[in-house]
């Protein structure tokens, strides 16, 4: 009998997983903990990032992956604060993949950083699926997308260890009520902790920045 | 030899096409057009459908189909309108597939309608990858997301027939170049129609609402 060619498709998920356990192990080793920031295209993810890096410095040194689907632009934005950030681009898909965020890894020059903050893709679907080895998810929501969010999209705000409440200096002109937003939080994920802030006028920006300078492996 | 059971693995992406080539068909029979809504949760998809079916009846009356993750709010917000409206879950997929949008459309009362309208997930990403069988897709981008956004998903800009930016009436509050924002959908797709509009005040509406009237099968 001649010998047979056998394709072997693996579980796409399983390998996924298997990346963000050795993610883990490594960050581990080093003593660098990893966020993992998600929210939709437009929600304030880079900007948060641009004013919580600088607000941290220097007694919390941070490195920044930056994933999106197309361009170089949110990377070029941070590379202006003199920190470690490298562009993952995921040639059209919509979440990063724990895969390419190892190798990435690899190269930043983690003994001169205290912490890893990973902007995933602007989406509020897939990134929350994939585990990629961080220590925690943080959900992004600007207040000009409304209150539901967190019904209609409910894997991130369960699966998310703290949620950024964002631009709530637009709170004067736009339909939107916070305490409602707050309720339908608490009734996907109880007990999250909660940071309503603007990054624009720095209102709420310390409570947050406490809480992330707490994250640990 | 005794009979072999061979599992067949059809590549998904042909089969969705083929569902979305049968529709295209089916309601081009029916003298139905479709178009396909899509942009950034929280981007005012479904307000501007509030509006825009309010305003186009009784000359065009629609029939939508609203897909999301999980709840049916969009679709309630909807039928107090009194229009065909179904719900589409995806129960966690990032995106609407030709095939649940087929048979949805097989329900509904045809022959009362004059266009469909289907709401995709909030998602920039990959409900522009998936043909629907529609006639139109519409990137919808509200000015609180940013200039930057036709850049960083290309695709979606580039595969539309119009691109509605909405929320207009936020421009004093908020640091957006509009000039900007059209200059970044002009370099992905340089004559697409773009309608500034604020559904909040009605500014810019009509200009929208005579061009989705004129979508033909």
């Amino acid at each position: 009998m001649a010998a047979m060619q056998i394709k072997i498709y693996q579980d796409l998920m399983g390998a996924n997983d298997e990346w963000a356990a050795k993610t883990r192990e490594f960050l581990k080793s080093r003593h660098v903990p990893m966020v993992n920031i998600i929210g939709s295209p437009g929600c304030g993810k880079t900007f948060l990032l641009e004013k919580s890096i600088v607000a941290l410095r220097p007694g919390r040194r941070i490195a920044v992956l930056e994933g999106d689907v197309a361009t170089t632009r949110d990377a070029e934005r941070l590379a202006v604060l003199d920190i470690p950030v490298s562009q993952l681009l995921t040639n059209g898909a919509c979440h990063l993949e724990a895969k390419l965020v190892h190798h990435a890894l690899l190269d930043l020059p983690l003994d001169t950083v205290d912490m890893v903050i990973v902007e995933n893709v602007g989406n509020l679907v897939c990134p929350a699926e994939f585990d990629i080895g961080e220590n925690a998810k943080i959900a992004v929501l600007s207040v000009t997308e409304g209150e539901d969010k967190p019904l209609k999209y409910p894997l991130l705000f369960r699966e998310c260890k703290a949620v950024v409440v964002t631009k709530i200096d637009l709170l004067p002109y736009i339909p939107f009520d916070l305490d409602t937003c707050l309720a339908n939080i608490q009734a996907v994920n109880g007990h999250v902790p909660v940071f309503t802030i603007s990054a624009v006028n720095g209102q709420g920006m310390q409570a947050w920045l406490d809480w992330i300078a707490s994250v640990k492996n």
